[in-house]
């Protein structure tokens, strides 16, 4: 039997990404959200959804454009710290300790120490609701040398991404490999 | 030192979700994407992209309305072949043994022996390039009694979503807990 929760934002699994920005005046802002992905393959976008109410929001309006961090599982404390606070009264990269780089292709700051980087211009805005959401095309993906499997691809086992899970409100890591894609499912067809 | 890998569709944690979908003669089909994410939360609403040229693109156009389904671990090698096979040849449902169920709310039906079910109905058609992004206002979300935690919250590591590395094309589980949201970052402040 399954159980109704009604009309919620609760699906697993969401991701834990650090939305890096400039304000107006060129101080580097980062937070954090769980809403957003992939949107398209051609020309390559990713979304990000933001509250007006977020310092974030402003600087994105203006800028047009961000960075979109994968913080390591070690970084959870500082990851968790950047959904908390706020960018108009607390100089977030400087509380936690880590390096604001100005991007190479955008107008936003990355957080060196994170392992993997998408670096983003706003090519649409959508207003949803309570949530903005601002499709970035990806002009560059940087990932940490130290993160890359045999083959040069990015690992994720050596990335160690964060999963989020709404209404529970807690962190995982991610596990065990489970199989292929494009592969394990070919023995149904 | 950071790698350069260009203007990919490379980031992690993607999720793997199966959406349900109803063609012209209402039949079921059901197709695996890793395009997606919660875009909003008052509506509640998430994304799925899909490609024009997928069978499920015609179905959501005509019937304004898909499920999502969170497949758990044990059906990976069944969620990697609904992202393999179109349901223009193949009754997916029927070859991988799963059954379709209407939906409750909305004109689309879901996966009975998934865990995790949203019910969708489309509220915004964004075209972004290769993908089009269906914006879906959530009706419902339906868990598994067997899925819930001591607090009836749906529990991720009974679920055991699985997660997707785009490039790599791989599948993983989720791994060991990391924190409490909104709290381990507290100490920061």
């Amino acid at each position: 039997m399954k159980k109704s929760f009604g009309p919620e934002t609760i699906v697993f699994p969401t991701p834990v990404w650090c939305v890096g920005s400039y304000d107006k005046d060129g101080n580097p802002n980062i937070m954090t959200i769980a809403w957003g992905g992939i949107c398209c393959s051609k020309p390559p976008c990713v979304t990000v959804s933001v509250r007006k109410a977020a310092y974030t929001y402003g600087n994105i309006m203006e800028r047009r454009a961000y960075t979109l961090n994968v913080p390591s599982a070690r970084y959870v404390k500082e990851a968790d710290y950047f959904g908390i606070a706020s960018g108009k009264s607390a100089d977030k990269f400087k509380v936690a300790g880590l390096t604001p780089v100005k991007g190479e292709l955008v107008d936003a700051p990355y957080v060196k120490e994170f392992p993997m980087i998408l670096e983003c211009n706003v090519v649409h805005t959508y207003e949803l609701g309570l949530h903005t959401q601002f499709v970035g095309e990806i002009m560059d993906v940087k990932v940490d040398e130290s993160c890359l499997d045999d083959e040069g691809k990015p690992d994720i086992l050596k990335i160690q991404p964060i999963v989020y899970t709404p209404q529970a409100q807690k962190y995982y890591a991610i596990g065990e490999f489970l199989g292929k894609g494009f592969s394990i499912g070919k023995e149904l067809t």
